[in-house]
């Protein structure tokens, strides 16, 4: 646990902004953040005789007084900032130097450098965003593509906040029946209609398993969906992902093995990041090396979660291998470009390309991109946290519904209800610690 | 000849910052751009409704009104503006999808993208900043240490424009007092005393060349102090460059020629930049590798603003090398952990020290800190377009000097200060042309 982020006092500092434009903004925040800002800061009236939401131009200048920079300040009073303490902003040019300077005089005058994340720590703790909404400002700073985007923009707005705390509420309400029944215990009556309640914990426990089963799609949006070509050596891999990523990546010869390592290669197509895995040729062989490169490329694909298998329009056979449940598995005929009319003899469970030539691409695309239903705007759990959590609230509710219809005593029911709630509880912040908050903002950048 | 930089009415947008940070600032600038601005962002009220200088907080939101992002606006009214435009700056979160979301919907909007240097450009065409205070903005942004920070600094707050704008404007009056003559040239009539016109051109002349002379110190100052570390193989350069950047930089070992091309590395003392590059060792040799080496080493020497000859203690002697006027040249005997008690032999025009061992390195520091005088508050040209205008209007003077000892017509006499007057105007933008001032600008980054 770092002790830093247990102080939420000092007014603490950091750059927002990454090094390397032509501005950088420096991020200072805390109950003396106006008062260290003007002894950093000319402007034609002290920072502190402003109102909040304004801008100001200025000098930035040194412990001694000389000039530093010219800067825009802007001011942001408690409550109304991002933290909800009295925030300053300066945007300065963007040179080290200045950056690590005015860092340095913030400091000197009392404030310390930000831990990642806690500006947005501090958010939360001041109630002005609940735990899934401020890793939903993690995940957008992430997002690259649309798609990654507008899942982690929906958590950020706080809609799966809604969703989970909608959950909760029905969940809590039956809890407080059922404890009624506790403090009523001798007299042997039943406020919490049993069937309801039965029907009750069914529907919220579908609608976890909703959740948890959107997780690998969330996850491969968030991450990227990984897509492994595979297949025996020389039927155009390489060739095909170099095609499939439009530029010359994978190095590519007629010589059979010649990727020997697994190749890695990212395009955005419609908004989606795919992750294209180029492998070494399947086959065997006595050759260590060759070995260990087929040994990556059995990994490859059982991570993937699609797998192009590809032959050569010369040789169409495909080896068995061995694909998961949720694996898309798509069998692709390369090479066409190299035999004469196969569209005809074709088989309709492949598809026929030639990489090489860039014959029937677009077709594999809209396959690949089949795999990703248009569901945007539907709750998705991307985060692993959430969807441990959720995992755990679905083996209590599990409990709870056994011990439902095995009559058990009425504050053990309770007990596993409560437990659901605790674990929904977990993802939005009602339920918290320190130790969770930290592993959550220790994984945020600096200035956030 | 960039034909979007001609256009100054369009309004453009570009980020300000890096991509990377927990934020970005995307910058709108023209006349249309609160505009522009109040179709991508819904806030409290309308940016157009809203005074300069002020703070907006709301969400960005897509062409067909879906939300992007949440964001903070920061709103400048022309003139009050760094570009003396209309300005949005929208600070988003950090994401490269979103920002270029942003500028993508800006420029469906009317906008286009900014050229580098464009926004400083348009600063200058509306005449909130000199042209060498807009090359300073530059090297503000480039600037990494204490040193070439406060050289650019100096010159962006305008000292440096407003010492040539003082030199050019007593000039500007003695021209004006000859060409008064011409007017009334029949008359054969001299208002500009001819002992007075001498003299002062000599003073110009005198703080003309102490600006030239400038450049050498202020360009180490901008382009770190270069230092060639030069002497026979196995002397121990490489475990000195070591020492000096304080990290395991370059490869050593006891074989001679261990460093066969050159290598360098940085580290900033006191404020100042220097670069060090260690070089193979100087011998004769027929291997052609090893020659090409030393070749490199001719060439790092040569370019050097000091060189550090090293020898060994065991052969304390010293070959013949080439030093130029202004290089510094500073012999040093290494090792002298290996021999037994070298200081009391010591010759004073030699620095004993031990790489290895770290004895005497700060002696060392001290004779290459002495190097950079601590006048830091003097002008001093770093920018080699100045340098070069400064040259060519010190040709000028010296021609106009001539012409009135010649006693040359007041006419020709007129013409050479004219072109004094011109080459010091270039320098501050006063005098320009279109092809100077792309030439300048595209230096800049994009967004500023």
């Amino acid at each position: 646990m770092n002790i830093e982020m247990l102080d939420t006092q000092t007014t603490i500092v950091a750059p927002a902004t990454a090094a390397g434009g032509a501005v950088m903004v420096i991020r200072l925040s805390g109950a003396e953040a106006i008062a260290i800002a003007d002894r950093l800061f000319r402007g034609k009236q002290p920072l502190n005789e402003a109102a909040g939401y304004t801008l100001h131009y200025g000098n930035i200048v040194d412990a001694d007084g000389t000039f530093l920079d010219d800067a825009v300040v802007a001011l942001f009073r408690a409550p109304r900032s991002y933290t909800g303490d009295d925030t300053v902003e300066f945007t300065i040019h963007g040179s080290q130097y200045i950056a690590s300077r005015v860092m340095q005089l913030a400091v000197n005058y009392g404030a310390r450098m930000a831990t990642a994340g806690e500006f947005t720590r501090r958010a939360f703790l001041a109630g002005k965003l609940d735990l899934s909404r401020a890793e939903a400002v993690a995940d957008v700073i992430a997002s690259d593509s649309k798609w990654s985007h507008r899942v982690a923009a929906t958590q950020m707005r706080g809609d799966y906040a809604k969703y989970l705390s909608a959950l909760r509420g029905e969940l809590l309400k039956l809890c407080s029946l059922l404890e009624l029944e506790l403090d009523f215990s001798e007299e042997d009556v039943e406020f919490a209609n049993r069937e309801m309640l039965e029907n009750m914990l069914t529907n919220i426990g579908k609608q976890i398993s909703t959740l948890t089963s959107s997780f690998a799609l969330g996850n491969a949006i968030k991450e990227g969906v990984a897509v492994a070509i595979v297949g025996e050596p020389n039927v155009g891999k390489s060739t095909l992902l170099n095609r499939l990523v439009e530029e010359d990546r994978a190095m590519v010869s007629d010589i059979a093995g010649t990727t020997r390592d697994t190749i890695e290669a990212t395009r955005i197509i419609d908004g989606i990041r795919f992750r294209f895995i180029d492998t070494a040729g399947m086959h065997s062989t006595e050759d260590q090396l060759e070995q260990m490169g087929i040994e990556r490329t059995r990994r490859a694909m059982s991570n993937a979660h699609i797998v192009l298998h590809v032959a050569s329009a010369e040789h169409p056979q495909f080896e068995d291998v061995e694909i998961g449940e949720e694996q898309t598995y798509i069998r692709i005929v390369n090479k066409v470009d190299k035999v004469a009319d196969t569209t005809t003899k074709g088989d309709n469970a492949l598809l026929y390309i030639s990489a090489k030539e860039g014959l029937n691409i677009d077709l594999l695309i809209d396959k690949m991109r089949a795999v990703i239903p248009d569901t945007s705007d539907d709750v998705m759990v991307t985060n692993i946290r959430h969807y441990d959590a959720l995992q755990q609230a679905s083996a209590a509710l599990d409990m709870s519904l056994n011990a439902m219809r095995m009559n058990m005593p009425t504050d053990l029911l309770s007990e596993d209800i409560r437990q659901v709630l605790h674990h929904l509880g977990e993802i939005t912040g009602e339920i918290t610690s320190d130790d969770i908050l930290q592993s959550i903002f220790s994984k945020f950048c600096i200035g956030k």
